[in-house]
């Protein structure tokens, strides 16, 4: 065998993931993928996005660029996603072509649209906040809908676009008919609206996912702290009960299952007066999921790449009795919290993990994750690190919102 | 501040390791990089080597390019090596020059050259095996130095190269003067050649440690096995007796202490009659510490990097009571352990890890890494993952050299 035909078919036989967008979340998982020998090409919307340094190939485009996702397909055995906010009639193209999109189109629309989220969740019977979809482009008087939502469920509502929200944004608390009004006139005439109750919450939990067609593990349930929209903290077990953990896992094993799922997924839910309401979906890794990267056996990283590729899946057994894991924030002064790496290294056990992102304020720009046996100690010591950082805290959260 | 500026001094803030090599040591250095959201700059000599995709910056040429280290150098805040390959003089002036190498070159030369590292030794009082060096160059009878040699220490003798070995490269075990000539007579005209008996070792065993100025820790003791010069296996904390495991710690820290090194070195030792010699240091990542990613809080390479940055050391505790480490070498027929991770990932708790190198056979083309509560569990969970990837055992071995 010549030496050429080798390194061809040497080539040939390696995996590569192709990821749409380039973000943080697709950073980590270019990093699971060189453990495992997984190449990985990534579709990113600037030069400067976190995941672009790591992967092995770099395509520039937005992830609606048609011409770039099937440039990113031909370099790829399989594609998946950073984000969702992408166009699922352009993918199912792909997908009829041949292209692997895990997870596949028809499982995505309920990570991608919020109204066909609550609609598949309502339809498996999954307890979910009450809700009423709004399609602004045929609904004749919003105001009356608002109102007739209002007089069932009491104010304030929350108002949510289906599509394109994250991290709080496109996410709106209103107290009143013209608060609601207000929100709803600044958006596109086409938006499709989610209303909602301000639902009485003891406490936010998640539970994260991997499934393959036959296999699916489900990670121990976390709490979530979250402010404005923001996930903040997150502890495993924190003060999840065993009952609701356990109800927690079926929902979200069920919701798996349901979507016909490959890869991992955030079930994100709240508790509230003892049941469990399921609040949103992520079919992708997630923020409530980073704890898994030092936190359990194998990351959600790590499943996500062995899920999509139909490989099987690793154990999510917690590897300590208590995680604490604590995301960096952008200072209001637009510090960059690398410059203040050594304080944080200082804190014993803490575990940083930068993204290289250009610090903004309120921009999640890295996070910290502390195993241990002392559920106090492993918060003290991931928000000393934080705060060395120079990221903010919850008390300055908290303080901002105050009285 | 205009965006462009803005952008030009986050970049400016932004940390970047430059590494002379591209082997697997760079690529998990690498990956440890990109955690800390540190951007990692590679010179390698081809671009197939497996730390080429990772890297956010590569330049390709020869560990001795000058050239291609200045342009190294140029890209980064520190220069750090994969292997000790190199031209120290070169180095020297790249160092004259205020580039940070690290370890520092007057370090550098015991890693580099064994003559240099078991003169250092033998200087601090650190038991090490017995030896003559040999410049080959300046030797008028090699046959009488082997023979008086020989006298003290009886047959057989071990004969390696001072420079340019690894993986049991430049090593041979000659069994009479014959032998010895043979091997002397096919070596370069100006080698420098050491001459060591055959030691009865009990055991051989490696201590991993970090250190920059003011700050060292080191590893737990671990038990290593080689076969044909090649590390096959290591045990945390393996058969490791305490009273060892201390003595084997104080030399490493003392030996680091004394090089002042910046970095991360393993100190490969042997146990014999009870007592511990040196045998091999290397100033870099080494396997034998590859059982820290996924069995330490801090893994080897990540606290390669603070080290080499100044930046404070992280904790060196295991985080369960026992851990495997396998190496997965090329199969004699060559195939590539890659396509058969899926057997592999079956395997409960294995942590696979693959380079991405063209397989050959007896080539270190991954290592296996499992947890846990059990010492035969965790042995027995590493080599079956490892034998489903293909990879010869230890079985292998031993019946390959067999009667």
């Amino acid at each position: 065998m010549s030496q050429s035909h080798q390194d061809r078919s040497f080539a040939a036989r390696a995996r590569t993931v192709g990821i749409v967008g380039a973000g943080q979340l697709a950073r980590m998982t270019v990093e699971a993928a060189s453990s495992l020998g997984i190449d990985s090409a990534v579709l990113a919307a600037s030069e400067t996005d976190p995941a672009t340094g790591a992967a092995s190939h770099l395509l520039i485009g937005e992830a609606t660029d048609v011409g770039q996702l099937w440039a990113l397909a031909a370099r790829c055995d399989v594609i998946t996603f950073d984000h969702e906010h992408v166009d699922l009639a352009m993918l199912s193209k792909l997908e009829e072509a041949g292209v692997a999109i895990r997870p596949a189109t028809r499982s995505l629309s309920a990570g991608v649209d919020k109204g066909a989220m609550r609609s598949t969740l309502a339809g498996s019977r999954v307890p979910v906040v009450p809700y009423r979809l709004l399609d602004m482009s045929v609904t004749s008087s919003l105001e009356r809908e608002v109102l007739t939502f209002a007089a069932d469920h009491g104010w304030p509502l929350i108002l949510k676009t289906a599509r394109g929200g994250y991290d709080g944004k496109g996410v709106w608390q209103v107290e009143d008919r013209d608060q609601a009004m207000t929100v709803l006139r600044r958006l596109p005439e086409t938006a499709l609206v989610l209303i909602e109750p301000l639902v009485p919450i003891e406490m936010e939990i998640a539970v994260m996912v991997a499934r393959r067609p036959g296999e699916s593990r489900a990670w121990p349930a976390v709490e979530t702290t979250q402010v404005e929209g923001i996930c903040r903290q997150v502890l495993y077990p924190g003060r999840v009960q065993a009952g609701v953990a356990r109800r927690a896992t079926e929902l979200a094993l069920s919701i798996a299952e349901r979507l016909g799922l490959w890869g991992v997924m955030a079930v994100e839910m709240f508790v509230t007066r003892g049941d469990v309401l399921v609040n949103e979906l992520a079919l992708r890794p997630h923020n409530s999921g980073h704890w898994t990267i030092e936190g359990s056996v194998t990351s959600q990283f790590e499943n996500h790449l062995r899920a999509v590729f139909d490989l099987p899946l690793g154990s999510t057994e917690p590897v300590a009795p208590h995680v604490a894991m604590v995301n960096v924030l952008g200072a209001p002064d637009g510090a960059n919290p690398a410059v203040f790496l050594h304080g944080a290294l200082r804190v014993e056990g803490s575990h940083i993990h930068l993204y290289g992102k250009e610090p903004r304020p309120g921009r999640k720009l890295g996070h910290v994750t502390v195993t241990g046996d002392d559920p106090d100690l492993v918060i003290d010591s991931a928000w000393r690190a934080t705060r060395a950082l120079g990221a903010p805290t919850l008390d300055d959260a908290f303080a901002r919102r105050g009285p």
